[in-house]
């Protein structure tokens, strides 16, 4: 192989481990927020959980696509069967998200069960609003390592421009959206508390004041 | 439907619906532990993802036995085919946790592909000792609040007496544990400071001292 093949294979190997990192955090956030379709009734987030499933399903083809088309070695071979059966538990899991929303078709009262089903198990989803009193608004979910200071992950949110889903941590928080999280109850808890105002957010420590 | 009738369906219901709530808990903690078992090239937990696979499965079949046995109206019928969809996704997300499984069978060196994307990911798995120096020892996860202070998950925990797989919230931590956890970077780091003993916990306040 010479230098310009190489480069070449290793241009495709950063997009399949690309494409397929990106899979792994959308078939783990397609669940969750399919759970939410039905605890909110949400019709949006359904159409959000086809879309993201129809990306994963596009996604899975481009890996296989790719995979194909590097025409890799006898060692190389084994990794890349790797990588298309992590892709294919990917798709499958999006799927059973793709199940979970059909459920949104059945009217809410006669699907009772479903929602004390979401209630009592150990991830809850709930949704909480950000107040005027919060020093969380105007901050980044970033900045305020929401998942890591409160336990709770936000999955979707819905601000003044509409809904967001899987939100990146540069998205800005401020008064008056509502997040949608899931996490234990005892995380939400303590949300709740920063989110209303009572309780001033603590601000991780910038890495850099450490040294 | 007379009284007697009402409350066998009730309990019926309450048993369909204990079943339902921990196969969403175990198919949500069996992925988790199916990446983890790649990433610690741990032939331990991929037989616990097997042994959960077939609980779930067996589980499946007994809420379809529960539901056609419950003989019940027209009514309840939605909500039954509800709990069948949901069970049914739940089952489909563990047989990709076997499927992810399965590539144990490849050495770890041959795919490096896999740990790197489990790594890149946004949920992220890492493995930390906890020392003696840290006042984590001694606690239950409950006590500790684990989640909600540092927004990672334990998914596993090795001490004395082995390995524990999606522990209780009642499992006491000891110096000398290792646990398994997933969560972001930031709670990552935030959990490390803990387990080291650089930083006293931050016990959640007791409900009971806010009234």
């Amino acid at each position: 192989m010479n230098d310009d093949e190489h480069s070449h294979s290793n241009r495709m190997e950063a997009t399949v481990r690309e494409l397929l990192t990106e899979m792994k955090d959308a078939s783990e956030a397609i669940v969750d927020l399919a759970y939410a379709s039905l605890m909110y009734n949400s019709r949006d987030m359904a159409d959000k959980v086809h879309e993201m499933d129809d990306d994963i399903d596009n996604m899975k083809f481009e890996i296989r696509t790719k995979v194909i088309m590097a025409g890799r070695s006898k060692e190389d071979a084994r990794d890349m069967t790797g990588v298309l059966q992590v892709a294919s538990a990917a798709d499958r899991i999006s799927e059973a998200a793709g199940e979970i929303v059909k459920l949104l078709d059945v009217p809410k009262e006669e699907r009772p069960f479903i929602n004390e089903i979401i209630n009592e198990s150990d991830e809850k989803i709930m949704m909480i609003r950000i107040s005027r009193r919060s020093d969380m608004a105007g901050n980044t979910i970033d900045q305020l390592a929401v998942e890591a200071s409160t336990g709770t992950k936000i999955i979707a949110m819905k601000n003044r421009y509409g809904w967001i889903y899987n939100p990146d941590g540069d998205v800005k928080i401020r008064a008056g959206d509502d997040l949608i999280v899931n996490g234990s109850q005892d995380g939400f808890n303590r949300l709740k508390k920063f989110a209303s105002g009572d309780c001033p957010w603590e601000f991780p420590e910038a890495e850099s004041e450490e040294e």
